[in-house]
Parts: structure tokens; C-alpha cells; sequence
């Protein structure tokens, strides 16, 4: 069974009624939906949660913790996503969604600005995978088509993927690296572009697909408690 | 002085009323013709030369190769192709062109299949900037325009890239990884992909100013006579 | 069940004493005594069958291609080599082990010389893990020893890595990349160097986990059974 | 003229006899000392200074930032680290030397813990030069030895390395990728182990000589004065 905690900064929803419409129950709820099965277990938490709902015991009991934010991204603490950060670094695994790019956590564990060029205007998307053998990849087609979403365009402030498995079309001119898997630590992380609030993406079975093949390549089969770093005896070079 | 040599199949030119139209000399001189300057020094060599033109002799005192080449991939004998992997490999540059994808030296560079998928419809192709620090994208935009190309799309059979640094978007729906980096042995790779014989791409300024900034990039300062596998002397570890 | 096949040129087995004491059935009968389980079903093939005994039919049938060869790489021929090289770009995965650095396929799939320096002295040497956290790694602990090893050196004639998963430290003063992982197409490799026929390394357990691991990372759940390059319609967008 | 600032915590020299006698002006001193040429120009700044003397002023007027820092990183300011961070994300060129690793900026950088297990007993260091192509290792030898250094030791938490360029061997039987190229944003970011400051380590030939081509190889042609990410006006795709 991998544990999930998907993670909504939960705003949009609550204060804009286009966005209620299409997730009334906030986006959160909606991935957690299509997640929970015989292998997987979900939990949520958001931003109006006390520690934003991850303290280190919901932490520790996540295998692998899945990021929506966007506006109130200044407001989730330092202290919480430096703590995010080390869980991924021990081995949670990290699946980062839209304008999650622009997340404290993902920024801390890719250490550049993580900007994108972008315009919110409905445009016609079509992302490509790079790599079918890939286990994200698994039961999709060549692409998947997202009807409207937000356009998100290069150059794209992120390290050098360690696998750039998606590249975003957009009918507007652009293409974006809309897939990306990194490993930092002992923790893999996969970000995913599509997602924006005002259109029901997480309701396409191509994209809840990809959340769901993500989530089992990034459930670690090895963690540790503690970031350490040890003195090392002098081993004897005699024998 | 960099002195570049750049190889041509020189096939369609002379076979091909539309092609001869655009490069009545082959595609080599009008490449040839852009890079001749104070600091480059161009020679070209075909498929028609006895041993393709690419010796031993014309190797060792190339700094950066130029491929091109499309139907006749399989006339370029083995022993050749493999001569100008090991120049590669001992330090010399690499810049392919376009359906130089699927070459002989490329492949054995790249050890994968180098396939794609293609159409040849005269689309309207914009080649995005991923990095705009790189050197061979100085003096560049955002991106190029190419108003007709050849389509070529994902998946393109290639180990994952050292940098990705330019990706082609189609007017009709597909994305391209278009500008590729790579290391292989003390040589500098590059792999270009605008460039179909049918359309007048290289008389393009921003192809060109790639081109141009690809063969500084990779012209080397360090290369090696021979590709060596010395036996080495126990070493002394009693100090 | 993971199907594997090891290959090995069973020569020095036959022809030297010393190699004959440690591996009275050749390297690769003990590779596949304890490799053999509940999990994994072992077959082996040798330089010395018809074909080398990597017919189409046995690499389709194979998940895991295990291989050792040190003095014969030339004899086996470029056709097999090749075969085996397509095979991993279908999906198939590749253990390379020790001097099989020099191997026709390994060369084919890296582009490089893959040459290393060497000394055959019986140096002490001590395999360290970069990374606990990859499959390959696990059950084991900071560093495997190996009391007597054939020495490689520093450079390697490889591409950087996607992984660069093991060091060799020698008593003798060097150090080696000697655990390296890579995707080539649809397959993934994983190059490991310990293994001197003239040392029973394979009978040390921590060698044994590491091959054991290897097979289960490399074992492919996708696979394709030709390497096709199709032209693409021309996709309408005018939606 | 390449403008390189050293910056140095510059505190055991200041405390501890045994250092002070190595480096009496500060490491920073040493460092500037072996650096000036008619090629690159250098100032210095420490923690004593105001803002640590890396005001943004003093950044943007440099081209490659060198640091040295150990006891002291949690006095550097956040504020001062991100903007180094920054700096380099617009295209500073940056060389951490040994104990930096733990440095904030660095680890802001690296976005991981960049752990070592590590023995402060001098032990011989001899680091292997892994592709003698790359610029930074010009002119030198197979590798350089260190009479005496501090040992640090894999697994070391760092991004798997753009080029793993050198690999420490000491004699107490560790291994350690010492040299370690990244770019980041348009920054490119060179690591290097050696230096502990109870040795002359910064007055060996072979040591100055890689930090001398580190600085030249960072030197960036390419900066922006900004980390902007702009909206993107609808691109007309009728054409």
C-alpha cells in the first residue's frame, strides 16, 4: 500500500465561483479520488491546516507527497518547506503539479528559480512523451490532449532534468518541458505542468493516469530518519 | 583559426530540379559560403570523393565536422564512418544536420537507433531556447522561425541529451528536441535538426548564427593522436 | 520470473589451470547457481554455440542479458554484437560485467572507446556505493571488498553516466567508476567491474547481491519487438 | 580581464597558530595571490566585512566568486547567501572549494544536504583527473597528489554532477568525486575537495592550476540583471 498526501494551498476554490464549479471540493479532493485503490491510500491537507497539515508525523507516514499551490505560496512557512525538502532528500517521493514550479519545496530542491513564461488563456494543449518506455509513460498514447490549459513556455528556469519524459504543444506557438523527473537525495521527484484550476484537467484519464503512474515510480523502497553526517573512523589499510 | 569541414552526401542537389534550384551548388558551399570568415576555414568533401573526402589526413586537420546527408546514409562505407567517430572521440567537433540523425557516425556516437517520426509537409516550424546562457544560442532570440521544414517528432531515439537546449515546435501539433549537446570522448556533439533540402532553411540568419556558434563551441582545445589503453605501473603507496 | 541469460566466452576456463580450479563450469555456470531462484529462471550461452547462442529467438526470450568476455570480443560477430545491441534498444536489460567493458555490444550501445587502464596485480580493492538509496544497492552496506581484484583506472572511456552508482577504491592507488547505470533506448544497462577470472569474485555474496539486484533493475515492463521510425499523418489542428 | 571575488570565512586563521603560520594573510590571500594575472583581476571579502562584502554591487561587478568557509556558514546572513544564489542563477560563475560543500550558498544551489562523511587525520590524497579534455584539468598530469588533506568520503549528497570530472583516492581507503561540474541558471558551478587549512594544500602547483582554470571555465559570457519571468502576449498562429 503507498501512502499518499495530496497537498492544495485550496484558495482558488473557496473564493473564485468558476473554479468551485469545476472542483467543489477543491482540486485535493479531486486527485485524491482518482488515487485511492487496493494500492494506494490517500490523506489531504491544505494550507488552512495548523503546520499546513505536515508536520513531521504526516511526513514520515507519506511515501509520496503530491503539490498543488499558486497564489499563497509566501504563505506556506519556510520551516515547512524546508521540512517537505528533507523528507524528500530521506526518500518520500514528490510529485509537483502546474504552478507547484513555483512552490517553496520545489524551488528549495532544485535550487534555481524554477520561472516559467506564461499567458492563462485557455489555449489548446497536446503533451508529448519523450520516453514510452517510462514507468509514468505506462498505458498512455503518444500524447495526451488537454482541451484548454494554462500555457506554460521555455525557457524553464530548472536544472537539467535527470529524464525530460513530457514536452507540452500548445496551439498558441509554444513548448514547454511539461514533464520532468528528477532524484535528489534519496527521494524522486516528478513534475507534472498540467493543471490549471480553471479548466478540469485532473479530470482527463491520460493526466490522472500519469498522477497515478508517478506516484508508484516515486514510492520509495528506501528511507532514512535522519540526514546525517558522520565521522568516519580510520580503516586500517594494512591487510 | 577553426577549420571546419563540411561533409554533404550531395545527392538531391544534382538529381532534384526543386533542390538545385536553392542550392545549385550543394548544400555544403551555401554552408560553406556563410561560415568562411576571419576565424573559421572551410573545406567540403562529399560522397562523390574517393573515401567520402574524410581521410585520415583531411580528419586530423579538421577541427569541427559539418554532416549532412539523407538517402544515401548506407553508401558511406563503415570503416569511413567509423574513422570520423574515433576523430570525434580523440577531440574533434561534430555538428550533424538535420536527417543527419540517422548517419552512420552519428549512430555509433549515439549507440541508439537516432529514429523519428516524420512527415515531409512544408510545416511552419518555431525553434524554442532552453538556455539562452549556451553559446551556440549567443545572439539569438527566443526563438527561430523556419517557415517551411520537414516535421520531425517525438520520441527521437537518442540517450537523454547533456543539454537540451532547443526544441521545435510544428504548426501542425508535434514538438522536437532540435538542439542537443553531447560529450562522447574528448568531442563536442551537436545535433541541429532544421535543415530539409527542399526548403531554403540555411539561408536563414538564425540558422546560420547557430551553425556559426555551434562550430566555436565545439572546436576543441585539447584532441589526442590516438585513442590509447595503456597498461599502467603498480603505483608506489608506501610514502 | 525474470529470465536471464548469461553469456560468457568460456575460454580462459578451459585453456588455464588457474581459472579451471575457480570456475570448473565456467563464469557463467556460477553466475547462474546463484542466481537461479524462485524469481529469476537462468539459461547460459557461450562463444562457443552456434551463433553464440544469441539467436533472435533467445534474446526475445530474454529479460536480462548478463555478459562476460575478455580476450575474444573480435570473434563475436558484428551481426550478434549488433542483435544484442538492438535487443537492449527494444527493452531488453544489459549486465556488463568486468572486461566486458571491451565488448562488442557494450562498445555498440555506448559510441565510445570505453578503454580503461589496467594492471593485473591481485590489488586489493573496495567498491564503494555512492547512492544506498538505488535498487542496485540494496542489502548492502558503505563498500563491498574484494581481497584480489584485477585494477582499471581512471579515465574510463564511457559517457557520463546516469547514475554513477559505484567507486573502486585500490590499495594500489587508483580509483574507478565501477558501478554505472544508463537507459539506451528502452533498455537500461548497468556496467559493474568486478571479476577477474583469476580471483573467485563471484562467489563473494556482496558481488552476488549486486548482479542479483542489477537483474531486477533491468528487467524490463515494457518492450517493443521492432525498432520501427514510422512517417506520421499530419495531424489536423484546426480544433 | 576576468574580475574574481575570494571569499573566505577568514576565522582559523585568525585563532588557531597552526593555520595562521599556513596562511597568515587568510586562504583568501594565498588564493588572490596565485590568481592575478594580466588575465584575471581579484579583490577579496569576508565574513568580517560588512554584508560579508558581497553586497550586490560587489556581485555584480564580479565574474566568478570563489569561496572558502567551515565553522562559520550559519553566520552568513540568508539574505546574503540567497543573493549569491541569484547571482549565480544570472550568470556568476562559482568555485566552492572544500569545506563549502556545506556552504548556504552552495547547498541553496544543489537543493541537497551535500553530507560527506569525512576524517580529519591527513591523510595522502591523490585526485584523479577523469577526462583529461575538460578545460579545468588543462595542463595537468593523470592526477595531482595532496601530501596531507582531510578526508572526505561517498556517499557525497550532492545532484548526480553534470561531468564527474575528478575523484579523490586517499590512502586510509576512501574514494570521493571531488571535482564536480553543474550550471544552474546561467551560472556554471565548479566543487573542488581539496583545501583543508591545517595544510598548504593551496600552494601546490597542480591545485592553483585547477582553480585557475575553474575561474576561466565559470567566467560567464552571458548575464542578465534580472530573474524575470514574463507574462507572454498570445503569439498569432494564423501565419
Amino acid at each position: 500500500m503507498i501512502k499518499v498526501t495530496v497537498w492544495n494551498e485550496f484558495c482558488h476554490e473557496r473564493t473564485e465561483e468558476a473554479v468551485k464549479k469545476i472542483y467543489p471540493e477543491g482540486i485535493h479532493k479531486a486527485i485524491a479520488d482518482f488515487l485511492a485503490s487496493d494500492e494506494i491510500s490517500v490523506r489531504c491537507a491544505t494550507l488552512l491546516d495548523e503546520e499546513c497539515g505536515l508536520t513531521q508525523e504526516v511526513l514520515d507516514d507519506t511515501d509520496v507527497l503530491i503539490w498543488w499551490g499558486h497564489m499563497k505560496h509566501h504563505e506556506v512557512p519556510d520551516t515547512v518547506a524546508a521540512r517537505v525538502r528533507d523528507s524528500v532528500l530521506k526518500g518520500m517521493g514528490f510529485v509537483v503539479l502546474h504552478s507547484g514550479h513555483h512552490s517553496k519545496p520545489f524551488r528549495f530542491l532544485m535550487g534555481t528559480t524554477c520561472n516559467v513564461n506564461w499567458r492563462e488563456d485557455g489555449d489548446f494543449c497536446r503533451t508529448w512523451i519523450c520516453d514510452p518506455s517510462h514507468p509514468i509513460a505506462k498505458g498512455l498514447g503518444r500524447y495526451i490532449e488537454i482541451p484548454h490549459e494554462e500555457m506554460y513556455t521555455e525557457p524553464f528556469g530548472i536544472p537539467e532534468p535527470d529524464t525530460t519524459l513530457m514536452i507540452n504543444w500548445y496551439d498558441s506557438g509554444e513548448v514547454f518541458r511539461s514533464g520532468c523527473c528528477y532524484k535528489r537525495g534519496y527521494g524522486k521527484i516528478f513534475y507534472f505542468q498540467p493543471g490549471h484550476e480553471t479548466y478540469p484537467t485532473y479530470y482527463i484519464p491520460d493526466v490522472q493516469t500519469v498522477i497515478r503512474n508517478a506516484v508508484k515510480w516515486a514510492a520509495p523502497d528506501y528511507r532514512v530518519k535522519e540526514l546525517i553526517c558522520p565521522w568516519v573512523p580510520r580503516i586500517d589499510n594494512s591487510k
